[in-house]
């Protein structure tokens, strides 16, 4: 599995579960929203500053595969990186984990573009990913799968 | 009680609970976002229009009562009308029923102003509101309690 | 692209926007969630009928492609069937539609299964999916992509 | 105003703001949600404890005042007391600042009861307040308006 460039701690909330007594499906993806802000600043796209320059980092696609359910209280770790970089677009990935018990509880990854808005006109990745990320650019087609 | 000016339909979803086994407080005021769009649009307030003219109506104040729990499944109705209008802000009123049982489940009301922006300048409410609401305008004071 | 077997109406609400102007990728999700309720109503898989039997159809994974934004107070349909049948799992199919420009927002499968809580053991599906959808079962390997 | 028992901080995400370009209503109160778990464990009522107990703290009425809007990647915090204790039922304070120009952004209180479910039976507060908080049960009649 791809080193993670980022750490990020998250406590489960009641407003996460749902009657099933697990978390919901989308309060998952809310939890790794707040990661790729935090490792969209890491990699030199801070959200606050790009939107006042009419840019923003578009999520084109993303794939999540649900493991094991996290329960209310627990404490969670989102791990961040990026994948892979294509000419102007790329891909980062996640995964949760519970550090309790080593559990992996969720997998995701997600295909980005920097968009100027409103001309709608795709963005390059910053330039200094190539000297910075090396292993994001070697890989050829798609990612490879989480499983 | 005020007579509701619409009532709106809902069903509840498994992201509305929580691992209490019932709606999660938050839910019930997402709910009653959908019911104030609706009740905006009857009252001459429809929010795309506003928005492409930079009219906005912004909540001031929510006051909210949660009285019976609402669960995974319920048939809900949300009835919603104008509570009081003051020189530059009005009252909303709200209420979630369970029709199958009578409950009344949650009472609501929110102080809400017409806002032009990026001025911020308060916009009076709409001129036929004297007209067609005059119960709105009669009301000495703040609006009466919901008990 | 599949015949769907529902269609469900969901106008925008300013909540399910964000700052770029545009629905924010979760609130796709969240209007997903509704339209599966409504189609696993459809399927013989009530939600509530089913958790008072400890039973739950839980998402096992979820791609979702987004191809033109919405904006507030858009009205989408979504249209929603089964899609391919496994086992002990079942491939759900999405798509979002702006009917007044026919524009395709928004596409997305979920991979489920029907759970026997807290045993923790798969249910196989309903036995007389077979005979009300046999395209679902005839198909080969993983389904094929919406592109 | 009352002196805070904890201070929470957070970061405004995309997911918080609408298209009128602010925080919207709800994000508020999800962020309140948040400083009140940890505001009831410091308190002795730890969420997740308590729910394996059968024991929840019950929001029983919010009300909340938006004063001035906070924006994209704005860095926000929340404080948060224990404003005053009841037999079987007491008050929390909230209020959300913008430390980098002092604004005060959202103040809001919410009633709560601590229940034994599923019997429905409200706990008496935890015992040791009375000493740790004295302010909280000198108070007499409903809590004081933020104005």
């Amino acid at each position: 599995m791809p080193e993670p460039l980022i750490r990020t701690n998250y406590e489960v909330m009641f407003f996460d579960t749902d009657a099933g007594g697990v978390v919901h499906n989308l309060a998952y993806l809310r939890i790794i929203e707040v990661a790729r802000t935090r490792l969209g600043a890491e990699l030199g796209l801070p959200v606050k500053e790009m939107a006042e320059r009419g840019e923003f980092s578009v999520v084109l696609r993303t794939e999540v595969d649900y493991r094991q359910p996290a329960r209310l209280g627990d404490h969670l770790v989102v791990e961040s990186w990026l994948e892979k970089v294509e000419r102007l677009r790329f891909w980062l990935g996640f995964r949760i984990l519970r550090p309790g018990d080593t559990s992996l509880l969720v997998t995701c990854r997600q295909r980005m573009a920097n968009m100027k808005i409103p001309e709608n006109r795709p963005l390059r990745p910053p330039v200094n990913w190539r000297a910075q990320f090396p292993d994001a650019f070697s890989k050829e087609g798609a990612p490879s799968s989480h499983e």
